[in-house]
């Protein structure tokens, strides 16, 4: 079994949405790729201009078994890592550059807490429960992120709803936003049905 | 250490919003409670139609250790049970009467398994996982869902984003829907901000 | 992976004896079973009256690692599910239907914890120690019971001692019965031995 | 927090009967304790001739979080450890004296598991299902148990059904004794009801 | 409870042997303190070189219960994080800046892992194995690690050799060096007996 | 799958080394093995005096998924159970015959914890933590352990550091021995580089 390796580039968003959206290239770690140009991948390029680089058990096989996985996060100015849940583990972060906005909302509660991270700054996620990381400076940010699982899984709120066949009657009957706020987030996502 | 005990009435509506909003009373659990009469408590009634009756640990301490709990779900006729996720555990539900339309997406993928139930059918919901229960008939319906964990948490997605202080401005940058959209759907559900 | 399954009917009493006894059947989950007839399986109808209907791993591959499965207890007037144990999970039971006289013995003290259920009712049993239901009342008893395992086991304590071929004189040593009461239960049960 | 202690003696007839029935006493460990004289402790005498010293959690804090514990058999010539369960652990059984008949039995399947053990010879006995080890020599044995949790927990079955206060028409119903061996063993054990 | 905090500065150098040797002090998290001058700290100084800042549960209270935790290193040219183990967790490094020369030492089979890490490679050190990390390059090195325990403990091996009270001849009898060899390193790193 | 079996000899020594090295037999477990004659298998014999036979998941199967595994320990006069540790499991000492000085040092304070045992004393050593055992008396000294894990792993810190081919230039910068020390005891211990 190779318990050693590098970082593998995998983008998250690339796996929601079968599309290269990685706006702010990692530099040392891989070579750009060149966005496709359907209008689909245009749009989420223009809502999230960040990049999440996962060393998850899929990529790091190495990780087996060890109840720990890595992530590093690459916010452009203006960039955000939308709403999201890790099911299966905790996260924290390390701001490494930048300045980020990060926040998760608790269970049963619904309490919100929100803070403005710099360097050298840490804040735990805890596990499943709903969180965002936003870029709050002028320039890039960068972040370290570990996970308390070698596969914590990943769920966009917005692909969740939007990026798929999950049919806009039962996103607004379980949700209750208005039939057109579905209809038009779901031609940015790429969604059906 | 009591380790007996009958079900104790508990709505997370109550919990979430600080107001009673049993439509759908459990009449051989607990009285109704005639709901106040304030605006945002109103439009959840109309929203939801439904109420959850709860055994988790914080109701029924003889849970504590054991690794499970058990809740009732009572659904109006067009009433549901919105998206949420429970952020500490997965759940089985069973359907004792009427019809559910039940449904959860899968991670990662954002795959929406859909499935229509009937008395003495049951459907699995995996850890952390946002998912949904719809009355699909004409009569109330009636199902219990038990959790692998005693205290399994609980995040309904519109009152994590409209039923709390989450500033407009933030749900709007990290979920991507139209201001208008969150100012009115925070009318509906108390929130603020 | 298929999450998404229906009850699977399957009874315990069939997998430990070999022999249909569904004397109380469920009669939406699953066509009535002729049993066939050998004098210890009516023996067993007789002692029993009572059927479980349970939704295991085994017979619900969804269940798989999400720790937790269900089960369906149907007893009829007279009937009792006997005393045993689940040596891989708690229990926790909900009346639905009659009432029902339930109760578990404590590790160590041996104190013994009884109580009559009515519909609405709870009560858990913690992992691994000896408990039993019983038809408390005239009509027909029904309940849910759910465990906090995937695959809970079942060992049902007469089937332990006097339906297989455990030698008489190893019971008799280790459990201090007469000797002519264990040729007979044996006899009863199907035991050799 | 003190790790380290040497064994505490602890018999668990002691806590199931609340009488001292240590025949065989661990001459190095603890002063032998003269039995007091009621007849239910002289009958527990005659029948089990064997004792049993834990070092669980509860005489031995060192233990706490560690996953493990430990106790020591001595059965004497006739003597039986008798047919019981540990709802909270695994046990793996080494001999170090003397010969030993140990056995289980399986969940579902109901198989019995037996085998004649020599010194240096070892079995393991799973979680939560009966069990019982049986002097099978002339001289004495001895015996030690390692448990994988520090408070495994005991359930010794007679001690169940016939040394507490388990009303004889609930015993007799949900396990199928007649009610004059049902009487006879309560008598030896000393239970009532 | 504060779920939310920034990285509290600690140096486990600092708590193993009662003196401040940040030789290499982390800037922005905290103030350098100036080492006192016992001729111990100034050995450990100059062995070392090196600064670990730790976000531990003990620092880090928000961390309780989640599964996880995080450090920086900071290693001056010519510095170590010397061979040690985390009994309670896995750990996952990312190299930051600098060049790292690290490895472990697997169990029962002792193969020896080494790798030279640049800026974005990462390395996995299994649960309770052998490690150390070193700097490679010409520069100062940072690293971010994180672990599967919000506690995951350490052991340094020459602390627990050689600064402590840790008799010698015991140390010479169970792990074989020279006398001379183990007064000298209890000399340099503070240990008596 | 075969849950009974008997133990089977293996000596850690025989695996960390690939010699054979049991100078302190077991009579009754297995045959005596004629040594080899190379000179690094007798400098160990000469300092370990001692057999460890395990009963590992590896060595008996029926462990597997039980949490719990076995080992006896014989150390001739003289001997010693060098430093090491389980990264997998804590362990439990039974003293069965003769007298042991043990000892282990704790995390972070590296506090040292020392004791002579004598026949049924006990002892913890905790999950990872450095630890030894060393005959105390003028005859063999006898005892069982157990862990909890069925594959605890084995970590001796000699054969760790000196056994293999871990670059000598790497050992004394991670460790700080002398180069003529680590020199000396690679040729003990038969490593190279």
């Amino acid at each position: 079994m190779s318990i050693l390796q590098t970082l593998i580039l995998f983008s998250f968003l690339l796996s929601a949405s079968q599309a290269s959206v990685q706006d702010f290239c990692v530099a040392d770690l891989s070579p750009p790729r060149a966005p496709r140009a359907t209008p689909a991948r245009r749009n989420i390029s223009n809502l999230i201009k960040a990049a999440v680089t996962t060393a998850f058990v899929n990529q790091f096989p190495g990780l087996n078994g060890l109840g720990i996985s890595l992530a590093r996060l690459d916010i452009a100015p203006g960039g955000v890592i939308p709403l999201h849940t890790h099911p299966g583990g905790s996260e924290v972060l390390l701001v490494l550059q930048g300045s980020i906005c990060a926040g998760f909302i608790s269970s049963s509660a619904n309490t919100v807490y929100l803070k403005t991270l710099n360097k050298g700054d840490s804040m735990i996620f805890p596990r499943g429960l709903l969180h965002f990381q936003l870029n709050a400076g002028k320039g890039p940010a960068l972040a370290v992120v570990s996970f308390s699982s070698p596969s914590p899984g990943l769920q966009i709120l917005d692909f969740a709803l939007f990026a798929n066949n999950f049919p806009s009657e039962l996103v607004e009957a379980t949700t209750f936003p208005d039939d057109a706020q579905v209809k038009k987030l779901k031609g940015v996502l790429g969604g059906t049905g």
